[in-house]
């Protein structure tokens, strides 16, 4: 057994990391006139070949190509990020943004190997190079500030409405103890116009270098890939996971759990967050054929602009999540189907159950800023629960304003 | 060679059909307290087997269940439609309410063979049979009213502002002709609510019975189909073409051309209708490795949150649009595509020609009621045209209604 314990200091809380956020003049200022932070680095004292997990867009942005091109086999001991901008659809210029902007960062600081960029931002426009190598002079890579992993979480964020860290400490059997830390940026579903999700995570935990992609890619599935379906993949989303091993500890059950906590919190986060989503649904549904039809029937109604309207407007519409759930093309029929705002059931295998009192109760649940809607389909045992929001007056107002 | 006329009379216009709309009291008074018009029929003096498109929704309501058990394969001469009820998810119970109705149609009017019912509305309730059957005391249908037509597209309206109705003569070369007649409703992708699409054609072409449901699949492709995606499908999408051949006439190159004109204009209509939108755009993929993959990327833009938000805030926002396809799933890549907003290219195989002048073109282009956006895949001869329109507020408004 073990235990799993909220801990302070984010991405940096495990030994041997440390991030930071610095200004490069790329966001305005702040109301106050302070500059606001907009460049961030992971540092890690020892290099590391990171597990990671790229966007499946056809469209990979210029960091990831170079990433892909000249990076990924080998040990790096830096990542580099920038907001404001994607580096996305800006072809081999792109790629020669990246590699200029981090030989300045090397001939700069000559212990960096092997860097990494990442980017978030407006896709199609060139990087502004000259800002960002300008940003350098602000990089205090050693120094161990207690406050710097909050300024790096905040510095990657673009149009989130509050920063995403978290840390947590797990405690073996044994005796022994590892960290897992990790900041993320982006607003799901919510604010598709900057959807990219940059996720990266640290630990000291000694994980396997043959188990860390799979581990990676299992909590995944139930997190970050659970918040978004393919339709909405940006051409910028990563997650990279630096282990080394500096605990000296290592449960394979115990971290996978701990790693699976820290992505179900980042997801979620980012499915609260923003100005435009007033409440967090679980869509669950259960029964299904198998788990690829559950997967596809969650992720239709956490989709579904019928249903996300309908949960902007507090009503139990039932109607429109069945007719989602048989538009979804998943094995289904009226007769096994039952459907429940949390505990509250409104259709039960072909009966309509769903008198003034349980309307009442059910538009009660939906009034809460978070419940689940279930779908049970009767016809086997495959589960799976997609996380959405709401639509309402102020996902338009974000995402129909000039080039947000 | 064959001309195609205008002409007036709606679904009235072609010999041996009448339809006609009346009030049953199922949606409010008008403003100046007149009854709304809610159900409608059409009669043809002639009983036929008509050529049918159904929704592939795997809950399908239960007028269809209805039509495909007890009528599909007979000859009819009526079909009687009502609004704001589908009579969907109601199981047995709904099935047996449209024999009840039915069998109230024949009593009081004996020369009406195998009737259809159709319906639209709100999922999830049972229908309001008294009213209906009380209504049949208001039906005239034997008069032959010229206004008759007009009640009629007004009755099967649910939140459609306006009503869609259209009629063509073809005249053939050797001196013979024929004519379609049309009405439908529905306001396809904007307001899903009650996004049901009907559509009911009639024709004194002499169609051959074993053409119709071939050419009517045919003009769908182009029309019904590019304005919904599968995820859109409604219990109660359904097409009725009734073809009595008393004109004599018939070409087949005349009839598929006249009919794709029809659907066409009922189906853009349908995208035009309605509060939430105010753009119509039509969404070309061209270049598309085949035509699976440009109904794929085409249905995919019409369908992008982030691309409708953004025609919706007059943005040029072409990564946006890039985005979309890349992550659509089909064959692309940078170096072989090319973006453009009409005539304007704002991506040109790799290459950002997006200078403040194209900026400015681009949105002078969006500022129309009606433009192309164009994405030439540069992978193949695959090429298809979806239709959407802009998200904007009253989108939200009138879907987070309660119940609407």
């Amino acid at each position: 057994m073990f235990d799993i314990i909220p801990v302070k200091g984010g991405i940096n809380a495990p030994q041997g990391f440390y991030a930071d956020g610095v200004s490069a003049g790329l966001k305005p200022p702040l109301a106050d006139g302070t500059p606001a932070l907009d460049v961030a680095f992971l540092y890690s004292e020892d290099a590391l070949k990171p597990f990671t997990l790229f966007t499946s867009n056809a469209f990979q942005a210029a960091p990831i190509i170079h990433f892909k091109q000249f990076v990924q086999d080998k040990e790096s001991n830096f990542v580099l990020i920038n907001t404001k901008n994607a580096n996305a659809m800006t072809g081999q210029k792109g790629v020669q943004d990246v590699c200029d902007i981090l030989s300045a960062l090397t001939q700069k600081f000559p212990f960096i190997q092997n860097p990494i960029m990442s980017s978030t931002g407006v896709i199609g426009q060139y990087l502004p190079k000259d800002k960002i190598i300008a940003s350098f002079n602000a990089f205090e890579i050693q120094k161990r500030d207690e406050n710097a992993h909050a300024r790096a979480a905040d510095a990657i964020r673009t149009t989130d409405a509050f920063s995403k860290e978290i840390a947590l400490r797990v405690q073996l059997d044994n005796g022994e103890s590892f960290c897992i830390g990790a900041m993320a940026k982006g607003a799901g579903m919510i604010q598709p116009a900057l959807a990219t999700m940059l996720c990266f995570i640290t630990t000291d935990a000694l994980v396997p270098q043959n188990e860390g992609d799979r581990i990676l890619r299992e909590c995944a599935k139930t997190s970050f890939n659970a918040i978004s379906v393919d339709g909405d993949m940006s051409t910028n989303d990563s997650v990279f996971l630096f282990a080394n091993g500096r605990s000296g500890a290592y449960n394979e059950a115990a971290f996978t759990e701990a790693l699976k906590m820290i992505m179900h919190k980042l997801a979620t986060d980012m499915v609260r967050d923003g100005e435009g989503a007033t409440k967090l649904v679980a869509f669950e549904v259960c029964g299904a054929r198998d788990e690829a039809q559950a997967v596809c029937a969650a992720k239709a109604l956490s989709n579904s602009l019928l249903v996300k309207t309908a949960i902007y407007g507090g009503d139990p519409n039932w109607g429109r999540i069945a007719s989602t759930i048989g538009a979804s093309g998943v094995e289904c029929n009226e007769e096994s189907l039952k459907i429940a705002f949390d505990s509250v059931v409104v259709f039960d295998k072909g009966q309509i159950c769903f008198d003034e009192e349980r309307e009442a109760k059910a538009a009660a649940i939906m009034e809460q800023e978070s419940f689940r809607i279930t779908c049970d389909l009767g016809k086997g045992n495959g589960r799976f629960v997609a996380y959405g929001c709401d639509l309402g007056y102020n996902y338009v107002k974000i995402n129909a304003d000039y080039r947000s």
